[in-house]
């Protein structure tokens, strides 16, 4: 690592320098960023993890409250950065680490996104974004032509419109859900009479003016946690989340959120979202959401789909079958930062109606003029960054047929991988992938035997048992380091809805071999070598139940 | 700019290598990297605009809604980028842009941020994230201990504690904002008998439940706008925001909060905050924060303070007493991307009391599982990206000295200008800067005498017609594209409250000069002779009132 020359002091002098730009390729700030890049590059070529310290090992070097009194020198501070922090990262990038819907990232965004750095907008308003916010509309623009499908002239009308709003920009799919059910109970309970609507006069009042005595938000079992976060925050209530049941491959049942949505609806509680799930969280799920939007359209309810992970197949013409439907929705949420492999923090949620965020339209006198194109006026965060120009810089350089590539291969690894499970008789497929998520555990067959055959406590006994192995197969697998899956509980039909532990992949990464996906249950099934007590514990167990 | 080699096409092997790290110097990602550093630095080092082009003109660079499906090159698209968006976005780092709180950047920060570009980890987890994780909670703890200061031995107990947590990093004010007032509505109608807190049962459960018949948070006029947007989104509804007073300095006049209070508890609504401001954005003004904490101990009312811009003055011994009383709120929100010189995207909310986020507390199955640190179980916002290695890195090369200095430096060049304006003959400073920030406008002293002697009508119309003239002047400087201050509309006592629009400048880029704070105020004389009908009119309505 080069060594600036300057001291590392407190003069005032000193600071001017560090907020001046260097002049050329041998200033030592040049030097040092080319050496951190490369040290950077060898890192997430290697795919190695140096030392897999424990985490309260880690914290060690990141104890002490006191903001330093000393300065440092740039260079100094990177190798420390590069030794506490780089080295004890995870590698989300690795193609052997398929457990998480962190994306690897296509290379060129590493020096485009120096443009958002350096630059430093504020999207918040025109004053601090200029050209970023036309280019954020576009790209707000984009995602809800592919999720709807509108004219051109469509577009031409509302995209750039000063009192319109397609959508809104945020830092990830959670706020974006909050905003979709926001404007959805503020519709609900819109102004009204004398009622000067929700946004004004609050919850309570509009509860009294409208006679309701409750609120619910609909969503299957497998909805995301985030959604009970929306409920808490928007003042329902995380009772006011309701669960529909799931059929046994995790979707909606439609007859359930029926009879859900007439219950609530005799005990004077109005419904005012559904949310559909496109690509569940813990199993890829896509719930049926034509018949969704039907329920939605019979009782005047918001259709809300949570497309974070899922909505990017919609790229894929071959593939985007699978979301449809989505297109009936009032709102959608899709997270850049998963599959269009966007750095994180890039998240958006689009509405059918470009009137409908004015529920939650917001001015000020400083800022956010009525009448301005400020972007600030319907997001829920305030200053943000220019992250929209990263997506629409992936766009171009990679095009949609060029996403369709990337959405297909997934997809088809992820039935390469559960026919490949399908194949060993010492695995099991719990959730077959419909996307390219799928959930899966080390299930012996003669242990598969002795648990289809026990009964009652025995079973439950059995079953508890493989859910710890599983834990165990799963952390010791993470802490070694050349590979990771994550984990879940299901409660799958075939097994009489017992709680079950089940690895969760997700193979998004382009880089993830067949041979990588082999390799992961060939570690798995040694590591189950490395529990002994627990499998005689097992062991003993089936042998009971054969033998009964 | 550098050429790739390779053919943009969308094959799959090409997708497969914009996955792949480039190997060694020589590459041709690698140049186009250095190469886009350049031209990067160029633009940053000349802070100059190529060509000032309306927006409606850049609009048409951004209008089409259809994703391309033609991959361009890297280096294609570069240049595109360069010649769109670059050259038509706003210097926000320019020593003459003083009228906005986005910072001016240390350099370093640029090579640093490719660390949490490439590794891409997601802090809502451990598994997504390892040792960003401690490096975060130990950011929020010295923030923490900046605003509390408390023992060495509060923060070994609960810094790293699975069950605590000093606050939450959040992407800007507005979240870290509605975070602290969540957390205050759920305590104040928290869990009690068989009523299971608002957070489960909601918020029109939790009013029958305490018998009240509103909601308020109070805040000074001069709040920030994201504190009406927390009260819609939580349920109170903007008329549950409360706006107290203030005296001819923009601060909360205690004793109208007093009254206040006392009037919502006669009319049984329920303050579940007071908000104190630790740096006005109109104004720059800092409550009496220990005035504030007084009426909400009396109230048993959380005391929440809004530091997004002013928190950073704690940094400096030698103001740090302007923020006094800080310490006794039991939450603060702090922008890292305001006067800590961070990137776009660096909120903070803390709590004084390790317990407090317990009321927001989430957890799921595949995540946040109870008992693990993961810093999702306390955000509102899901997945984010480690920025707060960049406050880390900040805090250690810059060190707390070196941030006193640039502190100091900020407030001293704001009362240098102040003084510089109170001595031109044709300025008025409208409000004195408390931290680096002040207000004032062009008003010949003729003009100024005639507004003084003015009545009735006539005063409201030469009030407007200097009203027009500020804004046209703002504008037209924005334009011109040398130098920017922005605007807003304030109520000035010494006016009689008239609406009356001022410059607003935020000084707090180190490279602003003194000689740059004279050429904006020539700027703007030169520019009032470029209006010269409005400039007719509103001599000869000052002529009418010396005549008169």
């Amino acid at each position: 690592m080069v060594k600036e020359q300057k001291t590392a002091d407190v003069s005032f002098e000193s600071l001017l320098k560090i907020f001046t730009i260097p002049e050329g390729p041998d200033s030592t700030l040049t030097k040092i960023d080319v050496s951190l890049s490369q040290n950077l590059n060898e890192f997430l070529r290697e795919h190695i993890v140096a030392e897999e310290k424990p985490l309260h090992e880690i914290e060690k070097d990141f104890s002490s409250a006191q903001i330093p009194e000393q300065p440092e020198f740039v260079s100094d501070h990177t190798e420390h950065l590069l030794d506490t922090l780089v080295s004890h990262s995870v590698h989300t990038s690795a193609p052997s680490f398929i457990g998480h819907m962190t994306s690897a990232l296509p290379y060129f965004l590493m020096p485009l996104s120096k443009i958002m750095i350096a630059l430093n907008q504020n999207l918040v308003k025109i004053e601090t974004s200029k050209a970023f916010t036309p280019l954020e509309r576009q790209v707000l623009g984009m995602l809800h032509r592919l999720i709807y499908g509108q004219s051109d002239d469509f577009y031409t009308k509302w995209m750039h419109s000063a009192k319109h709003s397609l959508g809104a920009f945020c830092s990830g799919g959670t706020i974006a859900n909050i905003t979709a059910l926001w404007v959805a109970r503020n519709r609900a309970l819109k102004a009204n009479g004398a009622f000067k609507g929700v946004e004004k006069e609050g919850l309570f009042k509009a509860m009294k003016h409208y006679g309701y005595d409750g609120l619910a938000i609909l969503v299957s079992e497998r909805g995301h946690y985030s959604l009970k976060k929306a409920a808490d925050v928007l003042g329902l209530g995380q009772d006011g989340l309701v669960a529909v049941k799931t059929d046994a491959n995790n979707r909606i049942i439609v007859d359930d959120l029926k009879a859900k949505m007439a219950e609530l609806e005799a005990q004077n509680i109005k419904p005012i979202a559904v949310v559909g799930v496109a690509g569940t969280t813990e199993t890829g799920t896509v719930d049926p959401l034509p018949q969704i939007a039907e329920v939605c359209a019979t009782h005047d309810c918001h259709f809300h789909v949570d497309a974070a992970w899922g909505g990017a197949t919609l790229m894929s013409n071959n593939h985007r079958h699978l979301l449809s439907g989505a297109e009936l929705a009032d709102s959608v949420t899709i997270d850049a930062h998963k599959q269009l492999y966007i750095p994180m923090g890039a998240g958006m949620v689009l509405f059918k109606d470009p009137d409908a965020m004015k529920s939650i339209e917001h001015h000020a006198q400083y800022i956010l003029r009525k009448g301005s194109k400020d972007l600030g006026s319907h997001t829920l965060e305030g200053s943000r960054s220019g992250m929209a120009m990263l997506v629409y810089a992936a766009m171009h350089i990679i095009s949609r047929p060029g996403y369709e590539l990337l959405i297909d291969q997934s997809i088809a690894k992820a039935r390469y991988f559960a026919d490949l499970i399908n194949q060993q008789d010492d695995f099991e497929l719990v959730s077959e992938p419909e996307l390219c998520l799928l959930t899966y555990r080390y299930l012996p067959s003669d242990i598969r035997l002795a648990l289809e055959k026990a009964q009652g406590s025995q079973k439950e006994k059995l079953n508890e048992l493989i859910n710890q192995l599983t834990q165990f197969i799963q952390k010791r697998q993470r802490e070694t380091g050349k590979s990771f899956v994550s984990r879940t509980r299901l409660n799958p039909a075939h097994w009489q809805h017992f709680n079950t532990i089940v690895f969760r992949v997700v193979l998004a990464n382009p880089l993830t071999t067949n041979e990588i996906l082999s390799s992961v249950l060939e570690e798995q099934r040694e590591i189950a070598l490395q529990a002994p007590s627990l499998m005689a514990k097992i062991q003993k167990t089936v042998q009971k139940i054969h033998n009964s």
